[in-house]
């Protein structure tokens, strides 16, 4: 491990959380950027994400914005925290459909107790980007194990 | 399929429906009961929906809260009408984990443009059971395509 | 103050800290029951609350529907704390009119950091009762001042 | 009448509504700027919307938030128009005191059926701004009575 960064680097740190997420792979998601307070995640439409018309299911859309925002939130905690979902809510703008979903996630207020971000999800077709969801969420910072 | 019940049996319907949520197998979820207004889906936690910690992912949680809920609105819709999820709301309230989860679906109000539902998700574990998470959604009627 | 129930005396407390919420007396809000874990709200519809139509404006709804939740939350608090709203989300089902509104509160969980709670609204003229809203709360205990 | 400017005039549009807000009044909240899609309102903290700490009410906060996003919605509708707020979340995150409380409503999409918007709201003291609030409404398009 001595090549490796230290877990306190911020993008070392997210990828072995996102790795363990056995979900993530599940659906397709793959991690994209990550910096302070920032992360992406993105994800390709296909039979492991999708709702009864081929869509992406909404349920998909919230995993990457919620883990999106999660992980963003988790670059501003100090080693040995991990952060947890309270609650969320997304609107779903347009049909989740396209080359494949981004996930845009950023922290608005980073507490001593809670802290909250919002998630914007793209579909992405060739040069063609369209918002199809928006998500809040609060995040309670707890001792990890 | 001329011993099938006819597509307006509103469990035929939402059975076939839920046979093309390719994600609902993904992250292993299954169908439960089906009545007029009210649908339950059940989750096995496993790697195919956990988190980084081995929990059942809020993003698991919430798809099968939402999908309850949708399919507790069609089964209030007319023939070749569908719904989409417009937004929602979910609130976590227990790490989710044990045995199996059980979204429990219900309309609250369905109205001419608007469904609004709500879904408790429980985690049972032998004959223990635990609300862990309360979903509020709306719904939009669509032409079937 | 000889003659008044202790502090400890939840109908007590709510009805001291509902007194010097000035916005209750300014939209026209009163307090109704209270009991743990459950505080209703009544509002009188009138100019004071109207939005543009003559219905109820939805900031009166929610902070009628706010309120009952806080003050159901703070009926399971010790004494010397007080609660604060992090968040809400309110489902507006139906115009908010008739002879009153009455808000009921009531807790999902009391957890040791955070206290969910959600409300129903009903609008009631004679004996007719009608659900307007739905509000889902998550309240964080705080030191009184 | 002559010299007003006509209804299609967004600026007087909102103005004539938000005169018929009696809550906005009663409440202390003053119309802001008003263009297409924006609209600010303003807020004077006082015994009109204090909760029992002297801080605003979350419930007035609310008020705010979702008039300036309900005024943005209806600068994009045709006349004869008007809209309702269907559902909203918000997310307080800090105390909303000082001199005098912002509301800022924009829309993120118009669409058809629904129109969805967001408001910071942000309270101001001197030359120190602070964001206290975020909200993301629904809002349905109804001809105008």
């Amino acid at each position: 491990m001595t090549d490796l960064p230290s877990d306190n680097d911020v993008a070392t740190r997210v990828g072995r959380s996102f790795a363990r997420q056995g979900m993530m792979a599940a659906i397709g998601a793959t991690l994209g950027s990550v910096s302070p307070g920032r992360v992406t995640i993105m994800l390709r439409p296909g039979a492991a994400n999708a709702q009864q018309n081929g869509f992406v299911h909404a349920g998909a859309v919230s995993a990457i914005a919620d883990s999106a925002v999660g992980y963003a939130a988790l670059t501003l905690m100090p080693p040995g925290r991990n952060v947890l979902t309270t609650e969320f809510k997304i609107n779903l703008l347009a049909p989740a459909t396209g080359g494949r979903l981004v996930a845009e996630g950023r922290i608005v207020k980073a507490g001593r107790t809670l802290t909250i971000g919002q998630a914007e999800v793209f579909a992405e077709t060739g040069d063609d980007r369209t918002l199809v969801a928006l998500l809040t969420a609060t995040l309670i910072g707890v001792d990890e194990r």
